[in-house]
């Protein structure tokens, strides 16, 4: 592996996606990309006691499927990389629990997919694991009443907020000849602009996706246009209009090429979210839906995903602090 | 890097700790390795409005002691690995916003020290970075609310209780030609023996350092006897004397070269902390005071550090989940 430029890591044997999986519940499973997900679970508890259990055995399902649709038996899986939004990343402990793979649990809110998954990539390469797995999860249930209200509250919701997504995404790295490589990378430094509301965290990130774009196209001397996607993770409608203007003063316009995973994953006028979905699995659901299938497909080719992650705790905002926020890139390429 | 045996990892070009740096409260600075800290902080709250942000300018300090002692502009780092207790990691978060560092947050309870300074070493050695950041901490005040009660409570404390330690640790990782050298690694597999109690952290991990311990000793085709130290993070006196008791079953006597940082941060019985330290700053504290001093003084030579990490939530627990725990190693020898 090297470094290009300033912020940008490249893989030079580049690590391949060789399984991915993704579980989301009912809601997500109303939604336009409802083809695309390998299970929809109707049953918000997932026939579990609480919304904790239920998040994490939806993980769960997502490494099992995942593991099963690439035919590779956990114990070939040499490290996992995951982490979740609830305190102490519950869901993810718990799930990795089940399975007999050492376990490094990484903390980067709603950009933890990218995150485990840029890391998966540098351990294969480097020769620290023949196979990673990177999975993360977020609930809409066990989200709300720790972030916000409990749920019977009924607390209303900002024009600006967003729906945490109930979903699960998983991704096995691994060597190949060919396929979904993972490329490069950009590691995120943490932006704070001074936004303090906890129901527009699209302004919050926005920011910080910009300056992870703007680094990661400086590093590698390309454009927009060489890519077929530029994918954030959980902007929503806010946030991607607000992104598109910050790196449009940078003279970057990336209009034709982006899409967010916080947009594309409901129907944001008929299923009622405001400015769309956000959580862990918002990406990482939608990603090892709709986006790896395409790829797999070759329908898309050469892509740029960027997940965004508000780092803030409720107890930091009760504080009066402001919302610090990362963005974190990888660039995937077929072969 | 390569793998060694079937969970050690080996470092070939071994990356260096070419800076470090303890910082503490005050009940830490008047234990038994109070010479060794770089500064200790006699104002719980560090001159802020609130614990939280006091742990997070303690970790601030940290890494700018580390930085200044070896001479390194945090320009030149070029990723940080972190995290901390707290819900979100925002002790680490708030951090990190004050340098212009790319960050990947890192949750592994109490042993997210070694977390982060094994993945710092695969970062250096493959080339992702040519320097990289490990830094944690734990705050006994911002620790105790969280976990169990309000201090003005004044919650009896059990024998087996341990107490968080008010302490941060931060080490860089570089390329160097000699010196204390990252050698090998273990990654913990989460593992869960059933004990539900908040108030018995060190037998909730004893069983997971056993594990890990035993692998790496297996992988490497080494003894206990082939170090000057094996050092646990923060199993205290109870989790110690199980910890001996476990791995004399599996016929691996280690009470020769045993120490940790729980039990020798504090003078256990005139301190009143029951069962001994505990929490990310445990660990980080004692390694980055007494024991790197040691080995830069060449008095240590050739150690084992292993982080144990129990990772609940009070959530999880009042749930009636049992606590997953995880241990990581990293082998530090001079040359």
């Amino acid at each position: 592996m090297q470094r290009t430029g300033q912020y940008t890591i490249e893989y030079n044997n580049p690590p391949f996606i060789i399984g991915f999986a993704s579980v989301v519940g009912k809601k997500e499973g109303e939604g336009p990309l409802k083809e695309y997900f390998h299970k929809i679970e109707n049953d918000t508890k997932l026939g579990c006691q609480t919304w904790e259990q239920a998040e994490s055995k939806m993980q769960q399902e997502a490494v099992d499927i995942a593991l099963s649709n690439s035919s590779i038996n956990s114990k070939d899986i040499h490290i996992a990389f995951g982490g979740d939004l609830l305190n102490q990343c519950i869901s993810t402990s718990y799930n990795i629990r089940n399975f007999s793979i050492p376990f490094l649990g990484q903390y980067g809110a709603c950009s933890t997919m990218i995150q485990s998954l840029l890391l998966s990539g540098i351990a294969v390469e480097s020769g620290c694991a023949e196979k990673a797995l990177a999975v993360t999860s977020s609930h809409f249930c066990s989200a709300e009443r720790q972030y916000r209200y409990p749920l019977e509250y009924g607390g209303q919701r900002t024009p600006t907020a967003q729906w945490t997504v109930t979903g699960s995404g998983a991704v096995i790295v691994g060597k190949d000849t060919n396929g979904i490589g993972i490329r490069h990378c950009t590691i995120g430094k943490v932006i704070d602009m001074g936004v303090t509301d906890m129901n527009n965290m699209g302004s919050a990130m926005a920011p910080s996706a910009c300056e992870t774009i703007k680094s990661y196209l400086t590093d590698t001397n390309t454009q927009p246009d060489d890519y077929d996607l530029i994918l954030t993770g959980d902007l929503g409608k806010v946030g991607s209009d607000l992104l598109m203007e910050l790196l449009l003063k940078e003279n970057i316009d990336i209009s034709e090429q982006h899409n967010d995973c916080g947009k594309m994953i409901y129907d944001i006028e008929k299923q009622d979210v405001h400015a769309g979905g956000s959580g862990c699995g918002c990406c990482a659901s939608v990603l090892c839906g709709k986006i790896l299938q395409k790829m797999y497909k070759q329908e898309l080719n050469n892509i740029l995903v960027i997940a965004t992650g508000a780092l803030m705790s409720p107890t930091a905002t009760q504080q009066g602090e402001s919302i610090p926020a990362i963005a974190h890139l990888v660039h995937l390429q077929n072969s």
